[in-house]
């Protein structure tokens, strides 16, 4: 049922297709592999039969990579709601203000997608050990969805990380390291431990398949929206897999046409001040960005001080006619609370990153009264709420 | 759309019928009130026009108390996943274990479906401040519910209740009131309260509507397992809407005839031992259950020592050919832990103690390896993580 034929290095170097019956991780030249469909023969797949699927991403299994006679590792990730956004769009002056909540997930944020496809390959490829560096989200994802194949979970994250990360891993039996440094020293570590033991490393970009889950993001809000694209996506970048997804997932639909060509919604990119490498980049017009010394920001999934897929990300951003905005720890804590009491949402400070973002959009005069913003809410308050 | 029509007492009193646009708590002989549908004119619904219907537990409108007009407020709640646990029913020697998942609800538990249909008659009924006595998970679920339609919450929870409960009411907006005693305590005192204010009370049963949330559970098991019913359901119970409320439901699709009658499955209420009074009853083939003393146990959610729906609960188990068992606070932990660890789910300790009721049923041989059984997971262990 699924279309998924190959994979294919994300820039034009020369190498591949690769088998996608054999484990990959990055090519030889450095860049993410990107997984293909066979997306001809997909123009005759109808959106029709999504009527009778489940409410789940699975529901787009002809666009995801699964093989026939396997079986997906789900937990009920994806197909989260689309909450209109009346009181608080109001007080911005928005008449159409959507807020993409990504909290009623497995394990409470969007991180359950990625882990939910790379699972998924991890197991048919024979993995037995998964190995992931997370700044917190993507290693309890990971533990759930490795619990959930009977495989082994290693989750590497930062020493300071909130607790609630930590012991919710160890609720579904990972292993916990904690890690001096950040992400990108955890990636490191998990590395240099799992290379020599064979652990099938799900680092973000670094393996093929969390990005198919994330760009069903894409597919949803299209369905969602009655295959009509909103002018903004409003989306807090860590790794930035969500918004290299959703890229992605609008060319496979223009492809098989779903959507029409030409009408992508404008991508903005949503960083912390104290860490902003992909908003600095962006700034300063250059294609990759650079390290971004001394990153903090009390949004633990923000704290990515540089993202294999930068290239990617800051391209996405361009293409679609975007930008990119830094705010402060403050503002999204405070924009986070009013997620909550304007709305009922539970939000994590990724999500109130998002509304303070949006704030700047708003006075700025770039987002206007009459534009359709749809502002994405990774993940629920709870594990942030008690420190 | 809906086929609501008016309220009735749940004990032949001959009190009512009462108008449902009015508030009603209970009825005068102190008895809960039940919603009632025109289930003749219902016998005409099809099954599959649900194919078309929203992920939520709304997608059941024509048995859902909302009148013509009414906009249902909503952040997502209910349709949620019901999962195989084939490793877990393994180990425990049962061919068709599944797990209701109730996690990946807004606010993170069961509790939202309740509050959903009752935040949306209070407001249609014209309440302004809500108040709710709870354990914890309805007043964070009613704190949402509220903010979402712009309406005040006042939340009175036993003081010593996990910090994560306040922390996520007050993040809606809600005014949390700290009570010495438990959620017997925190109705009296609410009641005491908010009685000469006019504040609308939506504690458990009390009111008429939270009951016609839960009820859901019992539709969506139906349609998810094709129309068929289990034979068994483990659910743990504190107030009991969630028993009574399915019990309810079973009864309507045996009305409208979408399920046979005469083939309800076993229906089993989980207690902690600290707190028991179901059980008690059960064991002592008594029709209600008096007050147990000094309650205690980790699970916030069973820590009711009085329920007003305690014969409505009772019937429910014996019609069914149920039971009722008590379970440790050491046994519901490690079994909460087993559902992470064996299946990558995400349970609250109330979800731990069925499956530690599950544990029993098995071992004394009630329960046979070929019964289909459903195990309720009535939250996430999130709330739960950091005591």
């Amino acid at each position: 049922m699924s279309h998924f034929t190959h994979l294919e290095c994300s820039r034009p170097c020369g190498a591949g297709p690769f088998d996608a019956h054999e484990r990959h991780h990055l090519c030889r030249c450095g860049a993410p592999l990107l997984a293909r469909y066979d997306l001809d023969r997909l123009r005759g797949w109808q959106r029709e039969s999504l009527k009778d699927r489940e409410s789940t991403l699975w529901r787009y299994r002809e666009l995801l990579p699964i093989f026939p006679g396997e079986t997906p590792v789900s937990l009920g990730e994806g197909w989260t709601p689309l909450l209109p956004a009346k009181r608080l769009g109001a007080s911005l002056g928005l008449r159409a203000l959507l807020v993409k909540d990504e909290g009623p997930n497995p394990t409470n944020s969007f991180k359950a997608r990625g882990q939910s496809t790379a699972v998924t390959r991890a197991r048919a490829l024979g993995a037995t050990t998964l190995s992931v560096p997370t700044a917190g989200n993507a290693g309890c994802a990971l533990a759930a969805y490795a619990s959930a194949a009977g495989l082994e979970a290693r989750v590497f994250m930062p020493r300071d990380v909130k607790r609630a990360f930590i012991a919710e891993c160890e609720l579904y039996g990972a292993t916990v390291e904690l890690v001096d440094g950040l992400i990108t020293d955890a990636g490191r570590i998990a590395a240099e431990r799992g290379g020599p033991l064979g652990w099938y490393d799900v680092s973000t970009l670094k393996e093929p398949y969390r990005l198919e889950g994330k760009k069903t993001m894409a597919f949803e809000l299209a369905e969602q929206l009655q295959w009509r694209w909103p002018d903004w996506i409003v989306y807090p970048t860590g790794g930035g897999t969500g918004l290299i997804g959703m890229w992605k997932g609008f060319e496979e639909l223009e492809s098989i046409g779903w959507v029409p060509r030409g009408r992508r919604p404008r991508m903005v990119s949503v960083q912390a001040d104290g860490c902003a490498p992909i908003v600095r980049a962006f700034e300063q017009g250059a294609d990759h960005a650079e390290l971004f010394p001394n990153a903090h920001t009390f949004a633990d999934g923000l704290r990515v001080p540089k993202a294999v897929g930068d290239f990617l990300m800051l391209r996405a951003i361009r293409e679609s006619g975007g930008t990119a905005i830094a705010v402060t720890d403050q503002q999204m804590i405070e924009a986070a609370q009013r997620l909550g009491r304007m709305e009922g949402i539970s939000a994590a400070p990724e999500g109130g990153a998002a509304l303070a973002a949006l704030d700047v959009l708003v006075a700025s005069g770039q987002v206007r009264a009459d534009d359709v913003v749809v502002l994405f809410n990774t993940g629920g308050a709870l594990k942030y709420l008690q420190g």
